[in-house]
């Protein structure tokens, strides 16, 4: 069994990660990709399962497969070639079978999308499974107010 | 300016395009990975656009980028590598600034997955504008019920 | 095990396969990015392997993960967004642990690259193992003189 | 014209850059796809022009885009999903039009790849052109035992 880091709740609803455009990221009008984004927030959520002390690695070795359900993305404004962008990941919902992210990617204080991404728990046979033991511990110290069913 | 091909209405709203699953497109699960779907839903609107007579090549030429500005996709079983996929894109609504495209993802007979992406128009410098002549003339040739405004 | 379709030599050795160039493919200058030709080199290999009645998730599953072990390209004349290519691949060396491929990605009569891929097979703990026995009966039925030892 | 920051001989000739391996750059066996490396090895050639003062999206502007014209890698051991790696860039030869870089991905002190790659310029329409005064600037200060011709 994979052994979570001791978190507080303060450090498990939210963190930021930072990420540098890269050039093939970009298509010819110079812009990021649409599809590039969907990269950048699944990287702020590996790092915010990080914090709780679990990767895709070990929860993949342990037959659990974190698979995306949903995702909605506004495009804002467009990210060009080496811009450094801070995106978010907040975890905003909980039910037994679910998780619901909702992230921000930004380049200073510009907001260049948002997101929200449904994240539920496959077996290797692709069929869906209740989440593991180590993610249950932390879903269940997450407050009240940012566990609301879906 | 670009000349567009003689179309009906039949041939305008939908078009599938077949996608083979890539080696690279697919996850340590052997699952394709979510943001692979996000490539093969452009594809199959730059088939449906070729059928209007439209490239993406030559509307950045006449410098009208069409952009995604919303983008929402229901993952509903994992496509596997080398699979052979028929994705579909249908024009649904219309607005001077606006286009709303419909995507199925199938295998075979199976619903893998479903999206809907709201496009917009850009000029080189990243500001909105309306679509140019040659796209709208296809668009006013949409029949009303899919003209709906956004 | 899995079962190879007869083929003649004729067949094995080169085989061609047909590209789009995708707009995420390519980079802000508007040419395909160098990346996305080794993406494209590795289809044609597939295909390849295909005629051979081989698929790389056959031999995932029965073990056998087929590893670039050295790749080599000449990048000659850019891609663009929207060229269709033509990619061939020919089985040009084989050892009883390797195999080379050369490439060649055409657009019409012209050669924009040229590569050669050395492949090897690995165990699924990544350590290198001999070619299976359905890929041993292709390469026995290889003609001599593209049979050199590497 | 770019300014580029003043520099000294020993800062010029070798940077290395972090990589962490991302989910979608592994493929079905849960190693790095071969294509990635090319990204990274990219990546640590922008964080080498970056220490020069000079920056991909400059040059573009400048209308000088930096190609790759040759590409060769070795891949000794697998990556696999989130490993930490180090990618080196080593200015290894310059001539009046092309540079040659040689590249090390190392996890901890295990080399996993060695690459070299040949750069040279082009103008916006794809033709080559000698380097812009900005980079031959610096290239000038590489000390003789790295700029034999190619």
């Amino acid at each position: 069994m994979i052994e979570a880091a001791p978190t507080t709740a303060a450090d498990v609803l939210e963190h930021a990660t930072e990420v540098r455009v890269r050039y093939p990221e970009c298509d010819p009008m110079g812009f990021a990709h649409h599809s590039s984004y969907v990269v950048w927030l699944e990287l702020a959520r590996v790092e915010l399962l990080r914090i709780w002390g679990l990767t895709h690695r070990e929860l993949d070795a342990a037959g659990a497969h974190l698979a995306v359900v949903r995702l909605a993305v506004e495009y804002k404004r467009p990210a060009r070639y080496d811009d450094v962008l801070s995106v978010s990941a907040r975890l905003s919902r909980v039910t037994p079978a679910r998780l619901e992210i909702e992230h921000v990617a930004r380049r200073g204080a510009e907001v260049l999308c948002t997101g929200r991404v449904t994240i539920c728990c496959l077996r290797a046979d692709g069929r869906p499974q209740r989440f593991p033991p180590e993610l249950r511990v932390i879903l269940d110290n997450v407050p009240l107010e940012a566990a609301e069913g879906i």
